[in-house]
C-alpha cells in the first residue's frame, strides 16, 4: 500500500489507515532493532537533517538513531551553533539546506508553527519533532505503538492523560490521535494546569478528581510535572500535586486490574509518579515506549521516504 | 590527468589547468548529488577531521556532507571541546591527530597562517576553510563553479567584488582566483573598507562608485556586511552603506541584462541586498553558490586523497 | 579462543592472558590501520554510546574513530547536552539507553564508580574510558601495548611512574596492569602528591628522589601536572616540582641507555617534561601510545563485543 503522505507535522491530517500502517510498519522494524545486525541499507544515500533548535536528548538520539539504522547520511544541524548567531532568518537557512540536496529535516523548535513554515520553503519531507506547545506526531505514535501493543487495540479504549495539559505539546498530539483511533480521553488537571479552553484538544471528559476517574481507566497516562511551573504558583503546590495528583502505589488500588502506565519521560519521581508506579513490572510500559520510538520513527522515515517502492525486503 | 596538488590553502599555488579540473570534477559529483542515492563509495575507509575553531555552520556542513556522500570516515574536533582548553599547544594537537592515521583535515581557524602550520606538521592533506582574513579557497571554487556554470566560461569576464574587501578571506581567494582564470576584477568599496593595501590582492580597479561601476559588469559579487563593524564607526554608517553600498531594486537599472548577483551567505537583508536582488529569478546564483560548494568540495577531496587512480566509474 | 569479559571496567579482573590476548588483536588491528581503506565490516550494525559526561578530546576521538573503524553505528551522548539539566537520575538515563537497544557504552565521568553502576543497570557491554581518580583500564592498555611493542616483553620490567599520583585515575589502572604483566612498580613523587595509603595501588617501591630512581628504570612514565594543583599549595611549587620531578634533557645522563619515555599526554611541556624528552627521538613512545589506542581500542571494542565468532578475517 502506498503511503499518501510527504510531512508528519500535524497528526489530525491523518487518518486511523494511515496511522496504522505506521504502527504495522513499526512492528516490522522491531525485528532489525532485536538482531544482532541492528542495520538495513533501505535509506542508504538519503540525507537527514537533525535540526534541533532547543535541546533535546531522549528525542534527538532516538532519531539518530533511527536514521543511522536505517543507515541514512545524517547531519547534525542548530543549537547554538548555527547562523541564527549571524543574523540569518530561518528562511535563508532553509533555503541553504535545500541547497544542499537534503531529503528530509526533523525539527524541533520552541516556537509552534516552524516545522509548517520549513514545509512551505522546502522541497524536502519535514517531520515535527516537537514545536512550542503545539504537536509532537512521533510521540503520539510512539505512544499508541506501546498501548496498542499492551492492550491488543485502540479502539474503545479509556486513556486518562494526567498533568499539565495546558503546557503540553505531547497532549497536542496524542490526544487527537487517540480519537482518531477510536479512544475515549479523560484529561484530568487542577484548573490551573488546563488550557484556556479545554475542549479544543478534543478530550471527551475533564475532571480534576484522579480518584474517582481512575477506575474507569484502561491507559493512566502521566504527564511530566516541570518543576518550575509549581514554584512559585499559587495553587497547587508540589506537594499538593503529588498528593492529588500523583501516581502513587496508595492510588494503585482504584485502578483497573489490567489498566497500564503511560510517560513520555523524562520521570520527575516523586513528583507524577512514584518509583513504586514507574518500575511496576505488569502496569508500567514507560520502557517499551522508549523502544517503540526508535520502531515507530523508523517506520515514519522509511514510509514518508519511498515506503513501499523500496520494498522492506529490500 | 593526474592531480598534483596535496593541499588546499593557497589559491595562487593553483594554475588555471587545476582549477578547471576541479571544476570539471564537481560536474561529475552534480550527478551524485542528483541521485536518490546521493552516496558513492570512493574514499570509503578515509578518514577526514574537521577542524573548525571558529564558529562556522554553513562551511561545517557543506564539508561533512562532502565527506559523508564520499564514504569518508568523518571525526568533528574542535571548538570549545578540544584539549586546548587544558594548555595543549597546536602542534601537540597535530602530532595527536597524526597519530590516529588521518587522511585529510579541514581546518578553520581565526588565525591567518593555521593551515599552513598543520600541513607542515602532519602528512595528512589540508584543506583550509577559512583562516583569519586570508583565505578561503574552497569558497572562490565554489564561486568560480557558479560563474561558470551561469555564463559559460570565466574567461575576460568582469566581475566587480562591492563591501568589506578589507576584511575579507574571501576575497583573498577569490580575487587571485578570478584573475589565474583571466577575468577583469573591480573592487567597490568606501576607503574604510578598503585594505591598506588595495592592490595587494590584485584586483585591476578601485572605485567606490558602484552605480558607475555596474554598466561595466558581467558578475556582481557583493560581500557580507558585519554590522558591528560599522556600528559605532564615523563612516559610513549602515544606512549610508545600504544607500551607496547595497544592491537594490532601484540600482538594477545600472546593470547589464545579463549580469548575475552572488553572495558568499548569509546575507543581511537590507544591508548589503535587499530582498528583490537576493531572491531575482534570473540573476541570483545565491543558492547555486550553496549547491556548489557540496560539489566542489566533493570535487577537492577526491582529487586530493586520491584522484583519478581509484577512478570516479568506481 | 574465546574472550570471557563482557565489561572492561575494572583491569585487575583482567588475568595476563587477557591482557595478551587484547595486545596481540591489537596488532591484528595496526594492520587496518596502516591501509589504505582503514575500515573493516567487523562491528557493522552494532550501536556504541560515547557517554562523555566530562570534556575529553583524545580519549573520546580515540574511541569514535575506533569505532567507526570497526564500522559501528556511533551515538554521542551526554556532556551538557544531556537530560539530566532536566534533573533525570542516571538510572532513568541508562534505562532509556537499554531500551534503544544498544551494544555497547563507554563512559567517562568525574565520579568513581559510575562504569560499573551502569553495567549493573543495563545489558550492554561497558568500558570505563575514566572514572573520577579511579580506573581508566584503556589508557593501561595502550601503555602496555607501547611499552611491550618498544621493549618485546613487559616481564620483569622496571617502569617508575613520576608525578601526581594521588589524583591520577592513569595509575589506579596502570599499577595494577603492570604489576599483572610482571613488571616492577617504582612511584616517585613528592609526599604532597601521593595517596594516603601508597601502597594500595600495589607499587613495589616509593620514592621522591627521582635522580636516585632513573638509573633502574626501563620506562619512565611522566605523569601530566594539573597546573592548578600547584598554584598556591605550599609545597611543590610548580618550579620546584620542575627541578625535582621534571624530566629534562640534564636528568637524560641518570637514564640507562635504552630506557623509553611514556606521557598519556596532553603534555605541559617545561612542567613534567621539557621538549627535549618529549620529542626524544630514540626514547619517546609518546605518539605511539596515541597510536596504540586506536589499535588497543579496536581490540577492546571486537573482543568484548563478539570476539573470535566473528573472525577477524571477516
Amino acid at each position: 500500500m502506498a503511503f499518501n503522505h510527504k510531512h508528519l507535522i500535524d497528526i489530525t491530517e491523518y487518518s486511523a489507515d494511515d496511522i496504522m500502517q505506521i504502527l504495522e510498519t513499526a512492528v516490522t522494524f522491531m525485528e532489525v532493532n532485536e538482531r544482532k545486525i541492528k542495520k538495513v541499507p533501505l535509506l542508504k544515500g538519503v540525507t537527514v537533517v537533525n535540526m534541533f533548535n532547543e535541546p533535546s536528548t531522549r528525542t534527538k538520539s532516538s532519531f539518530e538513531l533511527a536514521e543511522k539504522r536505517l543507515s541514512c547520511d545524517v547531519l547534525n544541524f542548530g543549537g547554538k551553533s548555527t547562523s541564527v548567531v549571524k543574523g540569518e532568518s530561518l528562511v535563508d537557512t532553509l533555503e541553504t539546506l535545500d541547497s544542499y540536496k537534503i531529503d528530509m529535516v526533523i525539527v524541533r523548535d520552541r516556537h509552534a508553527g516552524v516545522p509548517r513554515l520549513i514545509s512551505q520553503h522546502t522541497p524536502a519531507a519535514v517531520i515535527d519533532a516537537g514545536d512550542g506547545k503545539h504537536q509532537h506526531p512521533t510521540q503520539a505514535l510512539l505512544d499508541l505503538f506501546s498501548i496498542w501493543r499492551a492492550k491488543g487495540s485502540l479502539d474503545k479504549l479509556h486513556v486518562g492523560i494526567v498533568g499539565d495539559i495546558g503546557h503540553s505539546r505531547v497532549c497536542g498530539s496524542l490526544i487527537p490521535a487517540l480519537k482518531i483511533m477510536g479512544a475515549e480521553v479523560t484529561v484530568i488537571a487542577p484548573n490551573t494546569l488546563l488550557p484556556a479552553r479545554p475542549d479544543v484538544l478534543g478530550a471527551d471528559h475533564v475532571t480534576a478528581n484522579l480518584n474517582e476517574a481512575l477506575p474507569e481507566l484502561d491507559v493512566v497516562y502521566m504527564l511530566r510535572i516541570q518543576r518550575e511551573r509549581l514554584e512559585g504558583a499559587p495553587y497547587p503546590s508540589l506537594r499538593e500535586y503529588n498528593m492529588l495528583f500523583g501516581l502513587t502505589r496508595e492510588r494503585e488500588k482504584f485502578m483497573k486490574p489490567d489498566a497500564i502506565v503511560c510517560h513520555p519521560g523524562p520521570i520527575n519521581r516523586g513528583v507524577e509518579l512514584d518509583s513504586y508506579m514507574a518500575d511496576h513490572p505488569e502496569r508500567s510500559v514507560i520502557l517499551d515506549q522508549v523502544y517503540a520510538g526508535i520502531c515507530t520513527r523508523m517506520a515514519a522515515l522509511y514510509l514518508l521516504l519511498g515506503g513501499s517502492d523500496n520494498g522492506l525486503s529490500a
